[in-house]
C-alpha cells in the first residue's frame, strides 16, 4: 500500500511538474477555426506573452500591387491581435529577385507609416512555393 | 444633447483603446537624427522593453579586416543603448561564401570574449547591395 | 587624498553601472562542460529570461530518418531547459532542397503533437557544412 501512495505522490508531482512549465499562447490562422494550418504544420501568427511572431506571408509577384497585398495580409496577421505595423519591431524578408524588391519598395514602406522597424533582407533560391518570390515575417509587441 | 454625450464618450474610449495599444520604443541609426533610414525604410537598433534588435549590418569582404570593421559595427550599435557583445543572445549570420568566413572566424570570435551566443549561419544568394558579401543581425537583452 | 576618494568613488560607480547592465543567461551544449562550442563560437541553447534561443541543427539528409534525428537533437536541446515542442512559438527552417522536405513533413510534424508554431522555410545555396543538407533554429518560450 504505502508503494502504491508514494507511486500516486510522484505521479502527481510529475503532472504538477509537467503543467507548470505549460505555456500560454494564442494563435490565428486565416480564418481557419483550427487557428493553424495542420497540413504545412504552422500557424499564422502565434502570440505569446505580448510578442507576436508571424510567419512568412508571401507573394508571387514582386510588384507593387503583389507587394500591396502581401503586406495587407500582414496587416490583418497584425489586425488579429489589436495590432498594426506600429507594434512591428522586426522585419525578415526573403525574396527570390532583391534588385525587384529594391524598385518597388514604396509599396511596402507605406505600411509602415515613416516608424521603421529593424529590417534583414536577403535573396534567397527558393520560397515555400515553387511560385513564390517574396516571403515576409515579423515580430510585433503589444503594450505590457 | 445625449447623443452627442454619449458620441463624445465614445470617442474617448476608442482613442484610449488605441493609445493603449500602442507600443514605446527607442530607436538609434548611425548618427541620423531620424533614429532610421527612411529611403530603405528601417533603423538600426529597435529597442522594445529589453530587448534589442539590431538590423543586418554588411561587410563587402569576408577578410579579417572587413569582418572586423562590420562587428565594431555591430558594437556600436550595441552600445548605443548601453549594451556589449555580452548581451547577445543570438546571432544571424548570413553569407556569399561561407567558408571564407569560417575561415576567418577568429577575428569575430574575438568581439564576443569567449561567451557566445546562439547563433545560426546559412549561404545566400545575394545580400541588400549587390557588392556586399556579409551580413550579420542580432538580438540583445538588457537587464530587465 | 581627497582626490583618491573621488577617484575611488567614480571606479565604484563605473564598475556598479557595468554590472547593472550584465545580463544573467544560462546555456546548454551538447554534454560539453563549457556550454559552448569555443572552435565555432556559439552555444547550442542559450536561456534568457523565459526565453530560449535554440541554434540551427542540421541533418546531412533529408529523408524521413535525418528529419527525425535533427527534431530528436532539438527536443534534447529543449529538454535541458525543461521545455518541449509545446514551448517552440517560433521555427526557421533552412534546407538545399524545400521540396523534399515538404515530402517528408510528416516526420517533423510528429514532433509538434498537433500543436504548431509560427514558421518560415526558405531554400539557401548551402548551409555551415558542405554535406548538410537541413537547418532548423528555433525561439522557445517557459512559463513566466
Amino acid at each position: 500500500m504505502k508503494h502504491f501512495t508514494l507511486l500516486f505522490l510522484t505521479l502527481i508531482s510529475v503532472t504538477a511538474l509537467a503543467q507548470e512549465k505549460k505555456i500560454v499562447t494564442e494563435k490565428w490562422h486565416w480564418d481557419n477555426q483550427l487557428k493553424q494550418d495542420t497540413t504545412a504544420g504552422y500557424a499564422q501568427v502565434v502570440k505569446i506573452d505580448n510578442v507576436l511572431y508571424i510567419s512568412g506571408t508571401v507573394s508571387t509577384e514582386i510588384t507593387p500591387e503583389g507587394i500591396t497585398n502581401l503586406y495587407r495580409a500582414l496587416e490583418r496577421s497584425l489586425n488579429t491581435f489589436g495590432a498594426t505595423f506600429q507594434n512591428v519591431v522586426k522585419e525578415n524578408l526573403y525574396t527570390t529577385d532583391i534588385e525587384a524588391m529594391k524598385k518597388h519598395n514604396a509599396a511596402r514602406k507605406v505600411f509602415y507609416k515613416n516608424n521603421f522597424p529593424a529590417a534583414t533582407w536577403v535573396q534567397v533560391s527558393r520560397l515555400y512555393m515553387p511560385e513564390a518570390k517574396l516571403e515576409v515575417e515579423l515580430i510585433a509587441h503589444l503594450p505590457k
